[in-house]
């Protein structure tokens, strides 16, 4: 029996980190390591810090694959992540047979939490389902960027009794959700708040947030739209990588 | 000046608390206790438990205050919360004023997380907003009850690409929002799944997550609604309180 523990390590603040996080760290054999793009060497650096602070007396290692990258030119969003996900199925498969030894522990550490917008729980259980490998899997939730953007701003997601969409910037092209004034945004690299500043829409904008760099914007959509449209862009182009998010509310007719 | 600490415990699991929070308690010199109910005692001796346990070589005292009962009679859902808010505003302003001195620091310790579903954040604000009591307040956000159920589950809270809503029992009684498929309801009190009982929806239900009291059951609302109906008033019955949740997810056509 081989084991996995897919463990939520937070968005941005190391502190985000949950003791069952560090628990779940301090079981572990060796850590997956899968990141890519631009931000790849600051994602890396901080599952190593991580690890390095918090697991105590135990030799751990780490193993690195290269993940595939999606084709992000395709038509079909939804089949080309399909696709990402079938290669990245065969990746983690691939590891867990040559890099684990029986009896062996592993670790994925995933920004935010496992359950949002991320595909390692459905890879996993698509590994661990097709049988052949016997496998035991856990997964350990973090604090989502959508928590910390809230905390930050010091605002409630809701407002009282009402429901809130957690949603992509794909989908909020088409507008808020019916009957849903309050929208969270995650995965938007088109500005599609833009679209809302014709209407009598809040915004609360936030990037790199809990980290040295973060950078906070609130306001009404139409008088901030140009301000968070340029720090977006300015700080990608610095950084070279942008990871942000936004919280939408419809005001009181 | 005087500072409130509004800190994210967790829902459940004593281990769901994050560094951040630990860090949080130990500035703290008093905390700030309001909890009512039938779960009065569990809730207390959990905030209880968590200083006892993280605050290291720092005196910190308790200050209880009764929190004002909801008009649970009440016509208007709406109006009995904002009345209860004003009420439980004036028991933190006295609390403020009356148990802290200038340069102290107070926690609230809150259940989940203080962005959903919850009026601390609100409350504090409205009062440091007044002006007068010269307060600085701070966030920090806590693993919610729908994380936990995810995690427990080992589900993920979307489908790819899709939107998810945050909802409560009262307003999933409309049925789900238009064009969302995946719901995640808090505070039902009714067993409102059970009007999806005729259609194609899946149940991912939680109570007492995280801790030795769990229940979890999952399974087409059909076939499931009624053991999740028994498991729960059983279990209300016996523990003398209930604290649930579920995600449903409408089966693709």
């Amino acid at each position: 029996m081989k084991t996995i523990l897919i463990i939520g390590i937070g968005a941005g603040d190391p502190d985000y980190i949950t003791m069952q996080a560090i628990k779940a760290l301090n079981r572990v054999d060796v850590v997956f390591l899968m990141d890519k793009g631009p931000a790849k060497q600051k994602l890396r650096a901080l599952r190593e810090e991580l690890c390095r602070r918090h697991i105590k007396d135990r030799s751990y290692r780490f193993v690195e694959a290269p993940s595939p990258p999606r084709d992000i030119g395709a038509a079909d969003y939804r089949a080309s992540v399909d696709d990402l996900n079938r290669e990245k199925q065969a990746v983690f498969e691939a590891m867990i047979a040559e890099e684990m030894k029986d009896g062996e522990t592993a670790g994925i550490l995933v920004w935010g939490d496992p359950m949002l917008y991320d595909s390692t729980i459905r890879n996993i259980e698509a590994i661990a389902s097709k049988g052949g490998h016997g496998i035991d899997w856990e997964v350990i939730p973090g604090i989502t960027a959508v928590q910390a953007l809230a905390a930050r701003h010091k605002i409630p997601l809701n407002r009282i009794a009402e429901p809130v969409a957690l949603t992509t910037g794909r989908r909020l092209a088409d507008g808020f959700p019916t009957g849903i004034d309050s929208v969270a945004v995650l995965l938007d690299g088109e500005d599609t708040y833009r679209r809302f500043a014709d209407q009598d829409v809040d915004i609360w904008w936030g990037a790199y947030l809990g980290t040295p760099d973060e950078i906070l914007i609130k306001g009404k959509v139409a008088d901030v739209s140009d301000e968070i449209r340029r720090s977006r862009h300015a700080a990608r182009e610095a950084n070279g990588w942008m990871m942000d998010t936004y919280v939408m509310r419809r005001r009181r007719g």
